[in-house]
């Protein structure tokens, strides 16, 4: 199985054209489980307000010649701060799926994080970029409320296959209201299923008069600390979680000697009335004082969001939707060009603002109000 | 009379959904009614946005199995803490009418609050929810400004059919504004009438000119807090007063011993312009300190609603116009799978801010901004 | 001349749906005349919005029986606290004009100041409504920019047909950029002028190269502090100042014993971009400290602003467009269902939010949303 | 070559107007690049809104009469603080592109800007308006990021020519995302080209595999201070410099001696999401601290406007978009109307606020709504 080349659609200037052209390509059902949030929709909505509500106080005169965008993460140099975030089923989107989004991941020099949901296997993901020269890390995601041997056993996979990192996703012990999902009538396309997680659906158990079928049975799986201080443990991978929306718990993973912390609201689809990742963002970087690296996603869509995001304090970020329209536009190609785009448009960010590199840049690049 | 039961109709996701079907299936002038507020509906309208408006920062990776919605209220366990409000002239909405809200009530586990100005006799009503077997506590709602024979009376007639405690709305010593509902033009329907209010209808007096009809008429009528102490001296029910929005109010009903507090102000039906039930809330909670029960009304939909009224002192919650508008779309049924879509999402709600029972829900939980 | 009584049409259930009759009724220009405002309308909207984002915090079970809406002014006692504000060539809205209004004030108690640019002579107004018992005060409202010898006339004029106070408006030395009025291409109709300006058009000056013809000519005429002076030594009747919007001028105000103070920004037709008149009023009252009469106008559209303005420090508030919508609508019968419908709203607010008198209302029923 | 005296179309009434009526009248990729900004053009709405949000308090009864407009720059005294930004190839809006808006600028005494990518040679635009009686300063806009070789040239062109200051540009060390003019297909014109800059497209150099065209090719020429400093120490112009957003960088060019500053986020059309100008302008004015000439430009379209610029501390506005309108509706009749427009308004805002001289304008008028 290799990602087609394909060509690119005319009058892809921006994310959002890619949004809107999208749009066009996925049938209702896959637009409304990709690009649809929990509840009303308001955290998906603040998300991105909450970047564009930021500003920036740029600096005049100063050297950026020969700057760069390059930055640091577990020992390695990557050539700019944009990951690829977890997406399920990327198969519903194009036929290519993950291995198209990993092969530009790739190409363009971006970290690519697989889902454990994802619609092709590991394996086969992992083999067709080994070899790109400039390819970006790895990692693969997972969730704990599975059972042990199997987690285990899909680490094991993980680490053979050359993924460099686990992330777990911590914030959706159950699944947020997702109401234009549900609108939508969702059910996965024949030959579309999460390649790894084959007869792993659990059984609901017998509940009794006046039991909760999600307290009393489903959340009976719910992961606590333990679990993850468990995973650490068994494997020789870093070990991020994803996630993260309070100070405390920013604490908690540093006490626990985590490897990193993703900044998340799982883009709006778990819980709705979160507050906007840009607006915790800067009391966990606080929290957490450089102990670790710090990502975070959602709502990104321009290189100033990005510029903004390591103002605030994250070392990296990741974009979700953006590069799921990508690949229904145009497969491989579609994604690269979206992380191009936002690359671009991160360099030319960063030059009007007056900085050379992401070390230069802290929150006194924000604008205060006040 | 029996409420029948009725399929429900296609396409019900949330409470958004059942207003908007509901409006389809109301005439205009009960549509007016029931979801027309005073003035120009910037209370109204301001309840939902205040709800809106604060959010959750959620806690990650907390024990939340095996946890709970339910609540005690007055002696009595309830399984979660969404009451239905009370409504006048439901059979305006539904044939069944205030029957069919109350068995709803009763099978889905909700308190429910009885208006005095019922379409169906309070009687009729205990009778065909009393065998039910996890249904949650009847209250009977009055209004003070009639004679105290005729209170009496109907306090009597509450106590022996089994109604638990008695709710006296306080907010609307006269009508308000009710610009909408004047412009449909509301009259009830044939058939349809305040059942224990026959022949109570006050004659005007005669005025002198330069007399106003309110201040030297109506408003002779006017309850005083002289009028709640009678009140609390004649029933061995519990007595709690609905519609306070000022702590100082609260604290002269903590004063005077009576045994609970709705924050309310009338769904926005009564003075235009009044801060959202969200907003004076927590200064309520804070006068009351915890010295009897607070509920509070006005603008709830989500789950997440829910859980941010306990977040701000709140012991329970009570919704209106949704369980209306359930009981227009599918009778009983509808009420019934309105209360259910709302507990569901508070439970959901506290899954993932991982809280696993009401009692560790607090201000902690909601994230300031600042 | 005598005012038509006129019947009500149908649908009008408070100013602002006289305000959109009225629209239909009125031709283009007379429409752009009374209802734009200078430039982008900015202060003309931020007025009405500022009394509209104030919030009240009732108080519940207070007594409230035969309470009323009186005030007292300049030694008289008013029916309720709402005056029609002086408005210019009222019979481009109805043929009846100025003495409609006159008629429909005294009828309904409120006091009426009559613009220098009146339709109608102030002698025909002022015998016309002398009989009417119930009415409220009569005032004069005039422009300084004139020769003394022709104002002394017109004083002269107001003081033998009987009006009781003086208003002069200081916030026009020039008129303000009413682009909207421009657009309609706006000229007075035939039949139409203001009868006691007869002649009164000045000539303009010669200019030399570089001049301005508004500083170095119709400014020339622009009064000041001392002019205000020469009026009041030269006429027994109190005089007010309207168009105050610092507070500094309301501490000269006062120190030169002027009578009364209305605040105001000409209803946005001036300067646009001026704070909304509710912004600061309250800045002036604390400046005036209850040395004299606060009126205050602009953007009052319900009973629960007018309930605002006295909580702000007002004495008394003017309504201008909205009674010229109900003139458009129906005459005299017309303007008194507006000051109806206001003083109705008035007592339903009051009433709602538990004060039986405006004497009782201070800044403690607003809420602080702090 | 003469510019062409034209009627003014119908219709005009303020600058809004020009823009809606020019709109009509340009070709798609004229009116995509003239109007159009960087990004989602946040910038470019919140420097109009920046200006709208603030509000003005004026004082009444202050002597008015002989009050003037007039400022003093560098030496001269103006008729009047609007400018007319540096744009380039204004023949893509009208034939008579520049020429025509010196020309309008000289007879309205506006001081004009010539961009280095004028369409029109500066000789040329210099002669045809050299004899205008009134006419303001002439000066010279630059980008500092050619050979200083050229740029010297260029700059003695303009000492010859007559051009009174230089202007450079510091923000823009490559172009904004621009991302509407992108999907117009934007290209020149036939016959429209930056005259004085033939033969000066530098060629792109060859990149090694992970370089980047701009940090490690375009940004190679970008400018510093010390370029600055060079260009002062060779002209015996004034130099300003345009784009400055930030205290610290006024700060280090007021150490450096330069002229003046021009306030200015180049219209939106760079960095988007940075702040308005009128929000960093008073910082900028008190790290200054009156040592040299501040002026600013950014979505300055009302009379009100430049007031509350001065007001924040500037010495004298710029505008662009605006005057391009003009331009594009009437030529060099209608750029005059624009100026002729922006300065009655200013007039009757200052007769209007109780001011008679921009030098008795402060922060003082300026509303504080806290």
């Amino acid at each position: 199985m290799t990602a087609q080349l394909q060509s690119l659609p005319p009058g892809l200037t921006n994310l959002e054209d890619h949004a809107t052209q999208a749009q066009t390509r996925m049938d209702e059902i896959a637009w409304a489980y990709f690009s649809g949030g929990a509840g009303d929709e308001y955290t998906l909505r603040d998300n991105r307000d909450a970047w564009t509500r930021l500003q920036l106080q740029p600096r005049i005169l100063r050297p950026v010649a020969r700057g760069h965008t390059r930055i640091s993460l577990f020992g390695r140099t990557l050539e700019h701060p944009v990951l690829l975030a977890p997406v399920a089923y990327q198969r519903m989107a194009h036929g290519d799926g993950e291995l198209a989004s990993a092969y530009a991941a790739a190409a363009q020099g971006a970290g690519f994080v697989l889902s454990m949901q994802t619609s092709v296997a590991m394996q086969t993901i992992a083999q067709a970029v080994q070899a790109e020269p400039a390819r970006g890390p790895m990692w693969f995601q997972l969730y704990m409320h599975y059972e042990r041997g199997f987690l285990l056993d899909l680490v094991r996979q993980a680490e053979e296959a050359g993924y460099e990192a686990l992330v777990v996703t911590v914030d959706a012990p159950t699944s947020g209201v997702r109401d234009r999902e549900r609108r939508s009538g969702f059910r996965l396309p024949d030959g579309v299923s999460a390649v790894h997680l084959a007869q792993q659906y659990r059984q609901s158990r017998q509940l009794e008069p006046g039991q909760s079928a999600l307290f009393d049975d489903l959340l009976l799986a719910a992961p606590g600390w333990d679990d993850l201080a468990w995973l650490k443990a068994h494997t020789r991978l870093p070990v991020l979680i994803k996630g993260v929306l309070h100070e405390e718990d920013a604490r908690i993973a540093a006490g626990l000697g985590l490897d990193g912390i993703i900044v998340s609201n799982h883009g709006g689809r778990t819980l709705d009335s979160t507050p906007a990742t840009a607006a915790v963002l800067p009391r966990i970087a606080q929290a957490v004082g450089g102990r670790m690296p710090l990502l975070v996603d959602g709502g990104i869509r321009r290189g100033t969001d990005v510029l903004k995001a390591i103002a605030l304090g994250a070392n990296a970020v990741l974009i979700g939707r953006p590069y799921v329209h990508g690949l229904a536009n145009a497969g491989a190609m579609g994604v690269a060009h979206v992380i191009r785009l936002l690359r671009d448009e991160l360099e030319i960010a960063m030059a009007l603002s007056g900085v050379a590199t992401l070390e230069q840049v802290s929150a006194e690049l924000l604008f205060r109000n006040s």
